[in-house]
């Protein structure tokens, strides 16, 4: 049964291998497969989880409760489910903001955290014209975003990522337009949530990974994490966008292994 | 639940979207993640199941039971438990064995069928070196033969492909050593099955694709069943070897989706 109850929302995660556990959270609008190139290849010396968020892939799909403290609860109750003490949470985008609230609530269970391209507020700084783009054009505008989030190099040797990418918001029963405007409207939804002033208070092992070429999460918002979470270090990744595990994801392994290694 | 119950065997499935119902099956040792670059993309205008085989990924991995005529009535099971009258199949390497059959079975159900990669017995003509070897240096020999299995341009461009796919035979959890061993010791496993004088009663449209560089079934095999199965069409993919799904996504789905929509 690979779901864990958080309170009557069930959430899926799919788990392989034994090791130290390695907990892997997902960019927005997408699911735990987006990790394909790591679940194996780790599973061969850790405990690999890779958890869909509520509103996600199989997870339950709620009509509200998008705030990444609830996100960052249902990281909670799959670890319990898996009896599992500490971990190294590896999370993208939305999943590093997963991350960074899981490592304040919980430091215990953290042994150290891999965020990929996030930040502290997707839409601080979001003009209103991009809200009202949204509201008028859903499809489009994410998919403008989606073009942005993907570097030069990806697009030319890798077109099927941003193909892929845009699919996942697309398909209703992977990611419903509802958990969007949810989320949106929600005070600690992915565009809304803000840890500016609790970065000093994370004291976990941090690396920061940013694609140079991201325009969702821009190279200046990683910086900022890495400047204020004590002791992170910030790795900025040439011809990356948004989504270095797929878009480089030999190289990505081997940076989050040697992540990996140095803890404990 | 994601799951369908076939006489006591529980069998992984995942499912998106709504239309013409797309069943896709993995080639052995790996698990429905490898058609993720199809999943999303098809769900926006398909109905899109990637089941687990039994002894792989999230099924149940029983003792003993995997003859191909058994990972055939999964799929049926499957079927009547999502209620899908008629499928489009499109099974890679053993999937496409398991396809044939389904279609041999149960032709009724079955819309057409994309075979990726396959032939009627993997290890027909399999030296007995080659067994012998599989019994001293498991990994080794299947690194070896994964080594052939994938194109020199993917090795270039795609290297985390081969990786990924060693790994997966590596993870006990995902496909564990007994799991082999049964399926080597079952007259009808995969290296064993032959369905040679049965070609010709397959009476659905059927496409094979074939990696010219796929040494692991190589291109003869799949000539073969494109010779001898009535009306077949064959699609010889250069630079792809054994795995034109990740090899070359964009360019497999662009195929499978002209396929899928010259059917009824």
């Amino acid at each position: 049964m690979p779901y864990a109850d958080n309170r009557g929302v069930k959430i899926f995660y799919d788990n392989y291998g034994q090791g130290v556990p390695i907990v892997f959270l997902h960019p927005w609008t997408t699911n735990g497969y987006i990790w394909y190139f790591q679940i194996f290849p780790f599973a061969r010396t850790n405990h690999v989880v890779a958890i869909d968020d509520r509103g996600h892939g199989r997870s339950d799909k709620p009509k509200q409760g998008y705030s990444i403290q609830e996100h960052a609860s249902d990281v909670l109750a799959v670890m319990d489910a898996l009896k599992i003490e500490k971990a190294v949470l590896v999370g993208n985008s939305i999943g590093g903001m997963i991350a960074m609230q899981f490592t304040l609530d919980h430091p215990e269970r953290v042994l150290g955290q891999a965020i990929v391209s996030s930040g502290t507020a997707l839409g601080e700084g979001m003009p209103k014209e991009a809200r009202e783009a949204f509201a008028k054009d859903y499809e489009g505008t994410f998919s403008a975003l989606l073009d942005g989030a993907v570097s030069a190099k990806t697009k030319r040797e890798r077109p099927e990522i941003g193909e892929l990418m845009k699919a996942h918001f697309m398909v209703q029963s992977n990611f419903p337009k509802y958990v969007f405007d949810s989320a949106m409207a929600d005070p600690n939804g992915v565009f809304n949530w803000n840890i500016k002033s609790r970065l000093q208070s994370i004291k976990r092992p941090t690396v920061i990974f940013a694609g140079e070429e991201d325009q969702a999460t821009p190279p200046a918002a990683n910086k900022f994490l890495a400047d204020n979470i004590p002791g992170a270090k910030l790795n900025m990744i040439k011809d990356v966008g948004h989504f270095y595990q797929l878009e480089k994801p030999l190289e990505f392994s081997a940076a989050l292994k040697e992540f990996v290694a140095g803890l404990r």
